[in-house]
């Protein structure tokens, strides 16, 4: 196997892949050296193009933009093709005949070591061996392979982008709120995570709690006051409205 | 001590107090006895005002609204008297000498036990005496206990609307997105978990990633094209221009 980018993803499935028994990573290649010289301890690295070495899988976690350019620089048009992207289709890939996707469903950063056992990793594949192969090789890395098609993977991205880079943002309102004030924001993190963990036992329409639900318009008046970034007066109104209508 | 309220925090300080070996839980009060039935394991219950036992401690866990009122039925005029809400001043509690504010920074919801030990609870007083009292009931049930004042505990009482409130609101949205078009949600749950607990590591500012993040307006423009409630991508919108903003 090569594996193809340099980002978060590539970091993360390059240590995975090397962990697996029936994968031989023989290469990671990227355009900027630097930001896969950790990975030198996993397998060869290369940022020259023309020395990407014929294998029989190659896994591009690159860029959606940059999957289809890449194309032309795989060496083995027999090999079977992968990307790692939620939003693009399998079909991009169909220059190749072997193709199929591999989607790890989490928010991966280099460096922050994780227990892939529990990620959903949501495979495809044009054909039914080769998605055997990919069932095998997931199974390797995670208790969770799911059989997801592109139409549904854009859509489970979807809520994916709701779910973590929405809820992320409003981590950073919130951090932000309170260092503005001089509050450790950190003073939030017990809430947070069992807001998070709430989920295990209960769907979120039902936990739903605080003065949009209860149509307190008081406080949300107050609250709106002093918040001083107007954006941020701007979404609270609009997800409080969102909340009020839910449980009308 | 005595209780007043039959909601989720009533429910939850009610089990808390009656564990704590410095606290005798003489009884808890509420206007509909159905809500605390099931507490009568941990003190008498009453809904009748003028059954209100005579205490040292009155902690009104009721709604923000409803406090003012409830003060006329506290039979003893010499009592500390709190109350455990997040936006309301502890001056509300004026017309007694002796007051203070319990106010643990958590989502709390009835029969959903956790554990309080994490749970930073924010204590107030208006007198230096009531407040070691508080700070020693407080360290019985939690090791987080910290001082803050009304003004600091408003500020963050809103970051938690936005980090909890706001927060489940998104949850909700991807979640009905993915059972409106057949996809279990529980997919999302590893990532959900795993967004909350970067922040031990990580400030939610540096680890934002996505397309608003990284300005990819073509995934954007399909996402909200995907979406089919309306309010729905406005919400879409506006929090991605903020993200795209903030990295600008």
């Amino acid at each position: 196997m090569v594996v193809i980018g340099g980002g978060n993803v590539a970091w993360h499935l390059s240590k995975q892949f090397s962990n697996c028994k029936s994968i031989n990573l023989l290469q990671i290649y990227n355009r900027n050296i630097l930001s896969i010289s950790d990975l030198n301890s996993v397998a060869t690295i290369t940022d020259k193009v023309d020395e990407i070495k014929i294998a029989d899988i190659y896994v591009l976690a690159i860029s959606d933009n940059a999957i289809k350019d890449m194309l032309d620089f795989i060496p083995n048009k027999k090999a079977l093709i992968l990307h790692t992207s939620g939003t693009t289709s399998m079909n991009i890939l169909n220059k190749f005949d072997r193709i199929g996707v591999f989607y790890p469903l989490q928010t991966l950063t280099k460096f922050n070591e994780i227990d892939f056992k529990n990620i959903p990793i949501l495979i495809e594949a044009k054909h039914k061996d080769d998605l055997l192969i990919l069932k095998n090789i997931a199974n390797q890395i995670s208790d969770n392979v799911q059989y997801i098609n592109s139409e549904e993977r854009k859509k489970i991205h979807l809520a994916a982008v709701f779910v973590n880079n929405f809820v992320n943002h409003l981590y950073s309102i919130g951090y932000e709120f309170l260092e503005e004030n001089n509050i450790n924001p950190s003073i939030l993190i017990p809430l947070i995570l069992e807001t998070a963990q709430k989920l295990v036992n209960y769907h979120p329409k039902n936990i739903q709690t605080g003065p949009a639900k209860r149509k307190d318009f008081i406080t949300i008046a107050s609250q709106i006051e002093m918040l001083e970034n107007k954006e941020n007066k701007v979404i609270y109104k609009l997800l409080s409205d969102s909340i009020s209508k839910q449980y009308e």
